[in-house]
């Protein structure tokens, strides 16, 4: 494999709510509302945002990402999980088995989610069509060269293929302070 | 250079002050009380803590380091500079020159630095005893390598080297978080 660029997105905390969670959450019928979309197609920014409460701190104006999912997930930064006073594993999204719960308070009313509080691994989205270009199957890793004075490697980024992927590189906000990057920033990726 | 294993100090956001800051924070003639020492010999964290008031925000209970330096110096994460709102750059500590300033308060006054905040830069501290086993030099470059999940390279890691240090490799939370690193874990480190 040849090396190539691919942009960054940078998450910050966020959160992925089922259908009767945001009815708990914001009322009855309820549905969110599109802020903006994000990079990958049919996700967006919705204009609703949430607080969390763990056992230490709560974070109050989470955002909430849309649409709706069939499971409830809570992404974090490791340095969110200081102050909440949880201890997540690093996971792929979708992955909660075993992860912890948290409280989440919506305007209308507050929930316990029993699981799905994960600090998510670094990742490579990618349509079948850059798959095929760049020679990459779905769960292969791959690792991304940071330039610069904060700059070095990104070791185990997994490679994840969908029709519904557009290329992008997601790290968290911890990663991307520690690496000086910003979003959209270009990085060579390669294979480890 | 062969490869060696070298221990990780992880900082958290933290303030040195010179003499005369410390007596308009806490009062004319007051000195530092030492909570614990740190791992460069003469350190320590001192039970002392202040507010950092930056355009945006605040945040309090920021821990001063001592003894007392010639000049004050304020070390962010990044994470940090968006809820303060400064711009610092990502510096040498020690290199204050053309750095932002922000205002400090203490439970007896409150001064504005004009300059002193910094995000601040990988370093290995190392004694001339060190530096003359693994062959390395003050202001050379070393990369440092993380395994796991959250593994990679950390480059640019500068090398220093005085009589006043001992073998520890510094970053700060935000990298810490990113690569899921804990205090006075042992990483491999090597030339770049």
């Amino acid at each position: 494999m040849e090396t190539f660029k691919v942009p960054v997105g940078i998450s910050n905390r966020h959160i992925h709510l089922s259908h009767d969670h945001i009815e708990a959450l914001f009322g009855e019928g309820y549905s969110l509302t599109k802020m903006k979309d994000l990079s990958q197609p049919g996700q967006f920014a919705s204009e609703e945002t949430v607080t969390l409460i763990g056992p230490k701190g709560a974070i109050a104006g989470v955002r909430v990402l849309g649409p709706a999912r069939k499971a409830s997930q809570v992404e974090l930064t490791a340095t969110d999980t200081f102050k909440l006073g949880v201890k997540p594993p690093v996971r792929d999204s979708g992955k909660i088995e075993e992860t912890p719960g948290i409280d989440v308070e919506g305007p209308k009313g507050r929930i316990h989610m029993n699981k799905g509080v994960i600090i998510a691994a670094r990742h490579l989205h990618m349509s079948p069509q850059d798959a095929e270009k760049y020679k990459l199957d779905d769960g292969q890793y791959i690792r991304a060269i940071v330039p610069g004075s904060r700059g070095g490697i990104l070791d185990q980024v997994l490679v994840r293929v969908s029709p519904d992927y557009a290329l992008d590189l997601h790290v968290d906000t911890d990663e991307g302070n520690a690496f000086s990057l910003v979003n959209g920033q270009l990085l060579e990726v390669c294979l480890p």
